[in-house]
């Protein structure tokens, strides 16, 4: 390609062209900012007692009742153990992997052991993923990081629980258990972003659940897409005072840095999720008597607002709230997989129901037409 | 989704919009059906001498000259060996898992074990792809299959030859690895298709190649895309008769059952590849003095097109072209794939340099906005 080109894209990154139905979600709509089913995300985060509640929400079409909530929760609870397998190959992965190559590892796995091998078996195998994805990246963690085996079943009532559980080795708090279902939930679906429509293409093919999943978790391995709050964490950790904060981002403006966590593609004026994750950001830090990580990261919010008119979207805050739960930074992405991955499987049943394969087509750049030279006249 | 609303799907499938630009190939232009760079596919399978005079000009972008033929196709022949510990996870994925899914599970581990630590490396990474492949797939065949651990290494000259010593413990007739280069050839590339597109997205967020490849493989496993040859060769082995094969297809076609290997979505008159593996294809079956599957290729194809004015695709005579190497039918569309890395990574190549994330918007056909009713409610 010339560098003329280049600099010419047509139809770059499909920006504004329809790609699709869905009746899954609208995000920066009128109203609510961000609508699961109808529902504006912060009345469910607000309302809805666990990130089960949800993503039966997403794959089943209505909010629970008690009782199916209670079916649904037992069931993700039985299907928690690994087969001893994926274990094994769990155990093959090296200790410094990146935790997303983990995740993509595991589905890949799990689906030569437990393979969807038609359509009707969709719940059960979407279901198996939120229940065993914990134990997926937390078995390999704690085997790589300490050396143990651990038990991947728990009594913990909810999967965010049961992921904390994991790591830590013991029970969470109420509260920690209460931040992370809410976390869950605000995580768990947005349209057609580029993870989830990397699962419709591939769905649009009629591949199986696995290989949609798989696809979609190297989708979000990238850094333009998920990672945003590792990469918010980190910037926060540099600093040690809102003033070196405030001094230092400066600097860094001046220099055209890119500041993550701020900003959206879609967003303009806030991200309606960082509202909810802050409110239990700034409690976490109360818990803890934080002096440090919560001060700072008020102090970059306002600071971007200030010079900047760019907002904390959803990420921002949940840098510090994850770490405030003592969850190691690098497993944050991973986390972002155990939510989205109802989203991601709600879209590919839409997909499948009513598909088309998506196919689109390519403005031609290279050379003209030519023959080919012999090897010894080149 | 309401079934009226069903109905009417717009942007469905992307079907002739522009998602990108691409110097690498053209697909049903003017001349040419299909070029690599500019060069007729046709010119390319006639005239070079392997696959990997093929792939380097995918990859590097001009066609080489023989010094640096030698020294790539060298450079592959010393990446074909398996890391121990990719060995021990093949040997882990049951013996009746599906085969694309092996080519899944195995790139994504490779991924975790040789990453992608920058994109500097991309050549590394698809050479290693190319070069490992076959016996990706072939180490985990044999081992299932006759539970034999088949040394990984061969002195065959290309990756054809080395794919067809792995599956048969030796090395083939000059015919056969004719054949099999020129397979590799006609389907290294064909644009924006589905795996491709798959493979684009996910770069598109600048994810690593190992996770762009997993997801591309995850689609060509979807039978509306890869899979094609597979079902041809089934349809073909039902009939022992060119008259057989008449009288029951004849049926199948008022039936409206589907018949595999005819027809494209974007050729109208002929595939251009069709020409060329039904040549070969006529040449094996002199070798084996056949006197059933190409007859009734050739009557399948003659009736197609007589009934319903259809012609064969590039899958159609694949099909044979394949059985008469001994080559089991399960193993047609990861040969696919051994070929089709190379476009794909020529594809992801050509996104990180230009990129802007893939993106698109959806039509929202779903709930309007609601309040959360309380569980008790419900």
């Amino acid at each position: 390609m010339t560098e003329a080109k280049k600099k010419v894209l047509s139809g770059a990154g499909l920006r504004g062209q329809i790609a699709g139905q869905t009746a899954l979600c609208t995000v920066g709509q009128e109203g609510a900012g961000l609508t699961y089913r109808g529902y504006d995300v912060r009345d469910l985060a607000a309302n809805c007692k666990s990130f089960e509640e949800v993503a039966f929400l997403l794959l089943r079409g209505h909010l629970p009742n008690s009782s199916e909530l209670t079916a649904y929760t037992k069931r993700l609870h039985d299907m928690r153990d690994l087969p001893v397998t994926l274990k094994e190959v769990l155990e093959r992965i090296p200790a410094d992997a990146h935790p997303m190559d983990v995740m993509r590892v595991g589905t890949a796995m799990l689906g030569t052991l437990e393979p969807e091998m038609s359509f009707e078996q969709q719940y059960d195998v979407v279901d198996r993923l939120l229940a065993a994805f914990p134990a997926i990246l937390l078995y390999w963690y704690r085997f790589s990081k300490d050396g143990e085996r651990i038990a991947c079943m728990t009594d913990e009532p909810d999967i965010g629980s049961h992921f904390l559980a994991l790591l830590h080795g013991k029970s969470p708090s109420a509260l920690h258990r209460e931040v992370m279902n809410v976390s869950l939930i605000l995580y768990a679906e947005h349209e057609f972003n580029a993870s989830t429509f990397t699962g419709r293409v591939c769905a649009s093919t009629l591949s199986d659940l696995y290989s949609c999943v798989t696809g979609a978790i190297g989708s979000l391995r990238g850094p333009l897409h998920g990672g945003a709050n590792e990469a918010a964490m980190a910037l926060i950790e540099r600093f040690s005072s809102p003033e070196q904060a405030v001094t230092e981002l400066r600097a860094m403006i001046e220099r055209k840095d890119l500041i993550m966590g701020f900003g959206h593609a879609i967003y303009r004026d806030s991200d309606p999720r960082n509202e909810v994750i802050k409110g239990y950001a700034k409690k976490l830090a109360d818990e803890v008597a934080d002096t440090v990580v919560y001060p700072v990261s008020e102090a970059i919010e306002k600071f971007m607002w200030d010079e900047k008119r760019l907002f904390p979207n959803a990420d921002f805050f949940h840098a510090s709230a994850y770490r405030f739960m003592g969850i190691p930074t690098e497993l944050f992405t991973p986390i972002f997989v155990c939510s989205r991955v109802s989203g991601w499987a709600a879209h590919i049943f839409e997909q499948r129901a009513n598909n088309r394969i998506i196919r689109p087509s390519a403005e031609y750049t290279g050379e003209e037409q030519r023959p080919v030279t012999p090897i010894g006249e080149r």
